[in-house]
C-alpha cells in the first residue's frame, strides 16, 4: 500500500471528528434552548403578575411579584452562566453559522439588561399595564428568536425537527399568553369592542398556524400529548368561553366571575403547554446527547478497524479498490465490468476503502434526511416572507395576507410555497426600484420571521 | 447602563468573529477548489494520453505521457500540500459541516494513492485503454465530488452561486472529455454502432444539462464568455462533425483524417472550457477573499463604535431602547406607540442597540439571499435524486428517467422539483418496505448526485 494512504486515513478520521464537534455544538444549543424555554416561561408569568400589580395600583400581587422576580432572576442567571460556559470560552471553536445565534443572544441580553430598568418603571407606576406587557413581549420575542436561530442552523435531521417543533410550540404558547392578556384587558375595561374581538380572533389564528407547523415537525409522542391537551375538559371549557366572549356585543355588561374563570382556564391551558414544552426540551437534550455519544463510538470503531488493518498482511489487501470498483460509475456508458479482474474479495470488508465507503453512506443518509427537513423549513420561511411582502405592498394585515396567498394557491393549483416564491420574486423586482424595499427590519429577525 | 451590557457587547463581537471565521474557512475551500480544478484538468490530459499510449502499444506518446505524469504529479503535490496546510493543523477549528468535504477528500486521496498502481498497470500493458479510462473517470469523479461538497456547505450566497456554477461547468467539461474518448474509440474501431451513437448522444445531453445549471447560477461575465465559446467557429465545426458522426451507419468506413479532426476539435473546445474554468476559479478566490476582508473591516468598525460609546456620557443614552422600540412588534395588536415616551433621539445612532440592529439587518439580508440560492440548489438535488429513484424502480436509463419527469410536470402543471419531491416520497414509502431502498451507494456521493 502506498505511503500516502496515511493522508486518506487522516481525513477519514478528521471527517468523523468534525461531525462529533458539530454534534457537540448542537447539544450545547439544545441545552441553551432548554434554558431559554424556562426563562420565557418565567417572564410570561412575571408579565401577567406585573399587569395585575399595575392595574390594581400595587394592591394586588405585590409579594407574588417579588417572588416571581426571584424566579425570573434565577432563570436569567442560569441562562447567562450557560452562555459564559459555552460561548465565551477563549479559543472556542464556534460553529461558523453561529453568527446568527450569537447575534440573537446579544439582542436578548441587551433586552434582559433593560429588564431591571423596566421593573423600576413598574415599581414607580411610570408605565401602564399595556406598556409593560408590550415591553415584556419584546423581550420574549427576542428570546424566542434564539430558539429559532438554533433550529435554523442545526445540522442533524431529527434534532432540527425537534427544534422546529419546539420553537413553533413556544410561539403558540406565547400567543396563548397574549390572548389571555387581551382577554384580561377586555374584562378589566368591562367591555369587548370590535377591535378587541378581532385581536382575539387573530391571536387564535396565530396559535393555530404555529401549532400546525409544530404538528408537521413533531414526533408521534408529542402529537399524542398535544391531542390529549386539545381533548381535555379545560380546552373544551376554554373554547366555550371563547365563543361566549366572541358573542359579547360592544358595551354588554360582564359578570366579574367570568373574568376569573377566563384567567384560570387560559392559565391552565398555558400550564399544560408548559409541561409538554418541558418534555420536548428534555427529549431534545436526550436525542442531541445520544447523537454525540453515537458519533464518538463510531470514531472508536474506526480506530479499532484501522488498528486491526495495520496488523494484517498488506499484500492481501486489494490494490486498486477505488479506481476499479465496479459499483462506482466510471466512464459513462462503459458496458460492463466483465473485463475487470476480481480485485476484491472478503478482505475488502476490512480495508480503509470500506471505512470511507461506509462513512460516505452515513453522510449520504443524514444529508438526504436533512435536505427533506430543510426543504420543509425553507418553504415555511418563504411563506412568512411572502406574507410580509403582501402586508407591505398591499397594506394588508397578516391574516388577510395569508388568506390571499392561500386563495391564489388554490386558484392556480400551486403549492403555497410556490405562490410565496412568486410573490417574493415580484416583491424583489419592485424592491430593486425603490431605494429600500422595506427589507431587514430588526423586528423581522428578532421575531425569527414568525407570525405577528 | 447596567453592568451586564458587557455580555451583550461580547456576543455582538463574537457573532462578527464567527462570521469572519466562517468566511475564512470558505476562502480556504475556494482555494482548494481552484487546486482541484487544475488537478482534474491534468488528469483528464493524462487519461487521453495514456489511452493513445495503450492503443498504440507504447509506440505513441511515450515521452508525452512521462511529461504529463510530471504535471499531474506536481498538481497532486500542490493539492496534498494545501490539504496539509489548511485541514490537518493541530487544534484547527473546522467548519462542522466540513465532515462531508473531509470525507470526499479522504476518498479522493485514496484514489490518488492508487494512481501510482494504475500507472504501473499501464506501463506493463496490464489494462486495456477502456479499463484505464474507466479508472481515471472514477478518480476524476471523486475529485469533482470535493468541489460539489464545497459548494454544498458554503454559507455565502455569491460564493455558493459561483461554486455551483463552477462545479457544473467542471462536470460539463468532464462529459466533453468522455465524449471525446468514446469518439476516439469509435474511430479506432473504424465503426460507430448503435450503442456508441446512443452513448455520444447521451453524453451531449449530460453536457447540456450541466451547462443549464451552470448558466442558472453563473454571473453575467461567465455567461457571456460561455456564449462566445458556443458561437465560436470551433464549436460550429464540432457540431457539424457531431452530425456527420451521428449520420454514420453501422460499419460505414471512415477516413482516417476525420479521427484527427475529431480529436482536435473536441480538444479545442475542452481547452476553451478550461480557460473559462480558470477565470471562474480566479474570480471565486477574489470574491471569497474580499468577503473576509469586508467582514474584518466591519469588526474594526464595531470596535471603533464601541470605543466611542465608552467615551460619551452614558446618561444621555436611551434607557429602554430595546424593550420600548416602537419599530419592534411587542404585544400583538397593540394599537399604537403614542403612549410611549420618545425614548430615543439622535444618540441612538451610536448605541450598542444600534450596532446589534445593524448586524441583525446584515444577517437578515445575507440569510435571505442564501435561502434563495439554497432553494434552487435543493431543487436541483431533488431532481437528481428522483431521477435515481425512477432509474432503479422503473429500470429506466438516465435520460428516459429525466424525460419522464419532465412530461409528468407538464401534464400536471407542476414544477419539475415538485414532481421530483412526489417521486421521492413514493420511493421512500416503497424503500421502507424493502430492506434496502437502494439508497446510499458510494457512487452517488462520490459523484455528488450528478448526472451519469
Amino acid at each position: 500500500m502506498p505511503k500516502h494512504s496515511e493522508d486518506a486515513e487522516k481525513f477519514l478520521l478528521a471527517a468523523k471528528r468534525s461531525e462529533i464537534r458539530a454534534l457537540e455544538r448542537l447539544a450545547e444549543s439544545c441545552e441553551l434552548v432548554t434554558t431559554v424555554s424556562d426563562l420565557v416561561h418565567q417572564l410570561q408569568r412575571e408579565r401577567g403578575i406585573s399587569n395585575i400589580y399595575l392595574v390594581s395600583a400595587g394592591f394586588r400581587f405585590s409579594s407574588l411579584r417579588a417572588e416571581q422576580m426571584q424566579f425570573s432572576g434565577k432563570s436569567a442567571d442560569t441562562f447567562r452562566q450557560l452562555l459564559h460556559d459555552h460561548y465565551l470560552q477563549e479559543g472556542r471553536c464556534s460553529n461558523p453559522r453561529d453568527m446568527r445565534l450569537l447575534n440573537s443572544i446579544a439582542y436578548s441580553l441587551h433586552g434582559l439588561d433593560e429588564l431591571e430598568e423596566l421593573r423600576r418603571h413598574v415599581d414607580a407606576f411610570e408605565v401602564s399595564a399595556l406598556e409593560s406587557t408590550d415591553a415584556f413581549c419584546r423581550l420574549i420575542a427576542g428570546l424566542l428568536s434564539v430558539v429559532f436561530e438554533a433550529a435554523d442552523v442545526a445540522d442533524d435531521p431529527e434534532v432540527t425537527r425537534l427544534l422546529v417543533a419546539l420553537f413553533n410550540f413556544m410561539q403558540a404558547k406565547e400567543f396563548s399568553g397574549q390572548e389571555r392578556a387581551w382577554g384580561a384587558i377586555g374584562f378589566a375595561g368591562s367591555q369587548f369592542d370590535e377591535r378587541l374581538h378581532q385581536r382575539l380572533e387573530q391571536l387564535q389564528d396565530c396559535q393555530r398556524r404555529s401549532l400546525e407547523v409544530f404538528l408537521e415537525f413533531a414526533g408521534d409522542t408529542e402529537q399524542a400529548r398535544w391531542q390529549a391537551i386539545e381533548d381535555s375538559d379545560e380546552t373544551r371549557d376554554l373554547n366555550r368561553l371563547r365563543r361566549v366572549i366572541a358573542g359579547l356585543s360592544n358595551g354588554e355588561p360582564i359578570a366579574a366571575e367570568v373574568s376569573e374563570v377566563w384567567y384560570q382556564l387560559a392559565t391552565a391551558r398555558i400550564d399544560s403547554m408548559h409541561r409538554l414544552e418541558d418534555a420536548m426540551a428534555a427529549r431534545l437534550l436526550r436525542v442531541s446527547r445520544k447523537r454525540v455519544a453515537d458519533a464518538q463510538s463510531e470514531l472508536g470503531h474506526h480506530y479499532a478497524q484501522l488498528q486491526k488493518m495495520k496488523s494484517t498482511d498488506w499484500s492481501r489487501l486489494p490494490a486498486l479498490a477505488v479506481l476499479f470498483d465496479p459499483e462506482v460509475p466510471g466512464l459513462y456508458g462503459r458496458a460492463s465490468t466483465a473485463g475487470v479482474p476480481p480485485l476484491h474479495g472478503q478482505s475488502l470488508a476490512h480495508s480503509l476503502y470500506d471505512l470511507i465507503r461506509s462513512q460516505v453512506a452515513h453522510i449520504h443518509r443524514v444529508s438526504e434526511e436533512l435536505d427533506e427537513t430543510r426543504r420543509a423549513l425553507t418553504e415555511r420561511k418563504l411563506i412568512e416572507r411572502a406574507k410580509g411582502v403582501l402586508m407591505r405592498n398591499l397594506r394588508l394585515n397578516e391574516d388577510d395576507a395569508y388568506r390571499t396567498m392561500q386563495q391564489r394557491a388554490m386558484e392556480m393549483n400551486l403549492k403555497l410555497a410556490d405562490v410565496a416564491a412568486k410573490i417574493i420574486e415580484i416583491g424583489n423586482r419592485r424592491g430593486a426600484l425603490d431605494s429600500d424595499g422595506g427589507k431587514s427590519r430588526p423586528a423581522d429577525a428578532a421575531r425569527g420571521g414568525s407570525p405577528a
